[in-house]
């Protein structure tokens, strides 16, 4: 494609994305189509020859959007807020456009120093201590890993220069609540631990890990000579945006010298207000953190910020050397490669400065209060509702609730829940998703598109009531 | 940012791509700059209010374009070449927009079947057998990893259920040639195999992987009571392209019961050509293939395709099913989510619908061709020109050379090879890389930018013998 023919579509799609900001409240929030709908409109070979994108942008009208389940959409209250704000999508397509490698310095200057930056911004606005160093990964679960491999590889003085995790003699365990991320869990069994030496710790009222239950199963791994190796913290539990005690299980691990990773994925957005740091007191203390600026903040996925106190170690548990990836300047400079599991990496630090340009900190600030004071505004309305519970505490912009029709056995109750989600959702009105929170079924109502409003929030909760009245 | 303020903006962004595209032969290849220029330009605070981005529209041109290393200039002739096609820009543009998550089938039931869809077009354009299943990552270094992870936990029966890479007995051993990619060591590092038990098999002249070496290698751990688990074939190696004998490889690992992965990053896309397919000759044995069409194909980077042929297995590896994401169509269809490491992913299939649709196969095809021509033209004058060298076989886009001045012992030469390419590279004019292969300093020169026809070669290569003469 020449760039004169990508100047002609290129302003056809982006009219074609703000047509669709705009228009998203005209959709079904989940898609409505069944399985083969899509792929059935697709030829099953590839064409030999090539053709104008003109008929590619209209079948994603006709083919692509009827299959899209809408994320912006305001009325999307599922999952976890994955705004992309229009900043981002421009500074996205800015990234796509010049189409550089960023995995070394050399590589392309700017993307490592423009990431060197902003990632110290979004540092100070979370209130980090200066003791942190941020790198862009691409998702929670990729950075979750690698914190647990850095675990791994303190705790056995850096076994993989040697026989490996396989040599190692006395077995290393994690310790993570049992409401934590599946993230967490599937970290641990690739690096190896395998899941005899993953313990979910027991929470209490609150969906909080319980210090006491973590601090009996490390002592008994002590005496069965099992190494606590690395204990995983939540800040924002998925089911229902739980709390640990940072604080507490720093201590812990200080004690232990187990490894302290901090999983903050949504939570961590919210720390750019001061009035929320207090979730996370004793963040300082962790070896490493990880947040989703492609969540709640609004940078287009992907966009993970990884913070870790000491670079170095991450460096040697990453690093690799070969003679076609040297450069004269590696001893002044960073190359991000050596800070995670990829070489090749996108120019991603572009999405966090146009966003917080173009908001400031106290424009995002203005937005994530907004949320939270709809999910308490919510939380209230709920609680008030004869029939309805809050099922959790709202510490954040997730409200966790179910309808409990009087006479109803548990069973009953939780298949009632299901039910009336399902035909939500189905509806296309709103999007909210059902989970299962210590064996009974829950709705969880997130709240933090950048599109929702409070009067979307009333319009949802109307729906809601609604649809349980004509069940 | 309003869905007008993006139209505005938008514009003017689309226009900034298609005359940087324009520009591109006006840029010096290498970004000129040193370490720090970029990041002195910016503040060290982040902004407390917002500000029209006209602001970093112009910051692009002023700060980040001279810290630039321009891929897609062509004389950019270093590393791989990293093509992002201005149709896939386009199709990211739309992914970006849209702003879905993929990871379920119901969070964007169309993310998921294109990508289906266009995963078979690619496993037929490049002649794999049906019996593959494709699924896009973002880059081959994680790929293989995941690759490694399923030799893992198949030759343990699934250790990962249970005690962990830490509780087998007998210890697993990873075979790969010497000439094979960093990222192959990393994978088994990071995977919990250790150093020790990562066999870098020798290489013959050609740089393949010596097959007499890897029985030898296979036979002295079997004694030892170390299992054999995977053997990593390279088809186009980074240094030099070389090719390991696939069929060979996939013979001893049938009869040793080791995973066989292929790691075709670079080279995979040439697959698209039949006279190509005899390189990877026995890839159909394969457990796993990786390459990347973010790389020569053209679809803007992150797009690796992994290919497997037992994709039960590698659900098995890579799933969790927490109530959160548990959907009531997950018998039907496929949730990528446990196709690999990351949970969010982007709807980059829409990149390879755009770039196929485009350019049709035919139309990848003649580039590719204009690319493997344009490599014979240049190793031809290369070897006729007396001084120059030739250093390895020239089977794909990358050639390999050096210049010998007479008199001078090994050592000289190989400073004196380094100096010529740090002193052209400095110049702007072209950008190579300089390797070592087996102790020895090379210079590579890889073709396959888009943007680079004949002349272009030409042009390099007179300028190559220009600085040499000016040394």
């Amino acid at each position: 494609m020449t760039p004169d023919e990508f100047r002609r579509l290129g302003h056809e799609v982006v009219e074609w994305v703000a047509a669709y900001r705009e228009s998203l409240e005209s959709h079904p929030v989940m898609s409505q189509v069944s399985p083969g709908d899509v792929r059935r409109q697709l030829p099953a070979a590839p064409p030999v020859d090539g053709e104008s994108l003109d008929f590619a942008l209209s079948d994603l009208d006709r083919i692509v959007l009827p299959g899209i389940t809408h994320w912006s959409h305001p009325r999307f209250l599922a999952y976890f807020p994955s705004n992309a704000s229009l900043s981002s999508v421009l500074a996205d397509l800015v990234a796509t456009g010049l189409g550089v490698q960023g995995m070394s310095w050399q590589t392309s200057p700017a993307a490592t120093e423009l990431e060197e930056v902003v990632m110290d911004w979004l540092r100070q606005m979370a209130g980090l201590p200066a003791a942190f160093t941020g790198v862009i990964h691409d998702t929670a679960s990729t950075a979750t890993l690698v914190a647990l491999l850095c675990a791994r590889e303190r705790a056995t003085d850096h076994s993989q220069t040697r026989g490996g995790l396989q040599a190692e003699e006395r077995p290393l365990a994690v310790y993570t609540s049992e409401q934590s991320h599946s993230s967490i869990e599937k970290a641990a069994l690739l690096a190896g631990f395998g899941r005899k030496h993953v313990r979910a710790i027991g929470t209490g009222e609150t969906f909080a890990v319980s210090v006491d239950e973590l601090r009996a199963a490390i002592e008994r791994d002590l005496d069965a000579g099992v190494r606590p190796c690395a204990i995983v913290a939540t800040v924002g539990s998925t089911a229902t945006t739980a709390v640990d005690p940072v604080a507490e299980l720093a201590e812990i691990a200080a004690e232990t010298g187990a490894w302290l990773h901090v999983d903050a994925a949504l939570a961590g957005s919210a720390m750019i207000l001061p009035e929320c740091r207090r979730l996370w007191e004793g963040v300082d203390r962790a070896d490493s953190l990880v947040f989703n600026p492609h969540k709640w903040l609004g940078a287009a996925f992907d966009c993970t910020a990884y913070f870790v106190r000491d670079h170095e170690h991450l460096i040697r548990v990453m690093s690799t050397n070969p003679s076609y990836l040297r450069t004269a300047v590696d001893a002044e400079v960073s190359n991000f490669r050596d800070w995670h599991i990829q070489l090749g990496r996108r120019f991603r630090s572009l999405k966090l400065w146009f966003l917080i340009r173009e908001q400031g900190v106290s424009g995002l600030q203005a937005r994530l209060r907004r949320d939270l004071a709809n999910a308490q505004w919510l939380a209230t309305a709920i609680a008030a509702e004869p029939g309805w519970e809050i099922c959790a505490p709202v510490p954040l912009q997730t409200v966790c609730c179910r309808h409990v029709p009087a006479g109803l056995d548990d069973e009953a109750v939780d298949a009632h829940n299901q039910a009336w989600v399902d035909r939500l959702n189905a509806s296309g009105f709103a999007y909210l998703t059902p989970a299962v929170v210590k064996g009974r079924r829950i709705v969880r109502v997130s709240i933090g598109s950048e599109a929702t409003e409070r009067k979307h929030v009333e319009e949802a909760w109307a729906a809601m009531r609604r649809t349980v009245e004509h069940m």
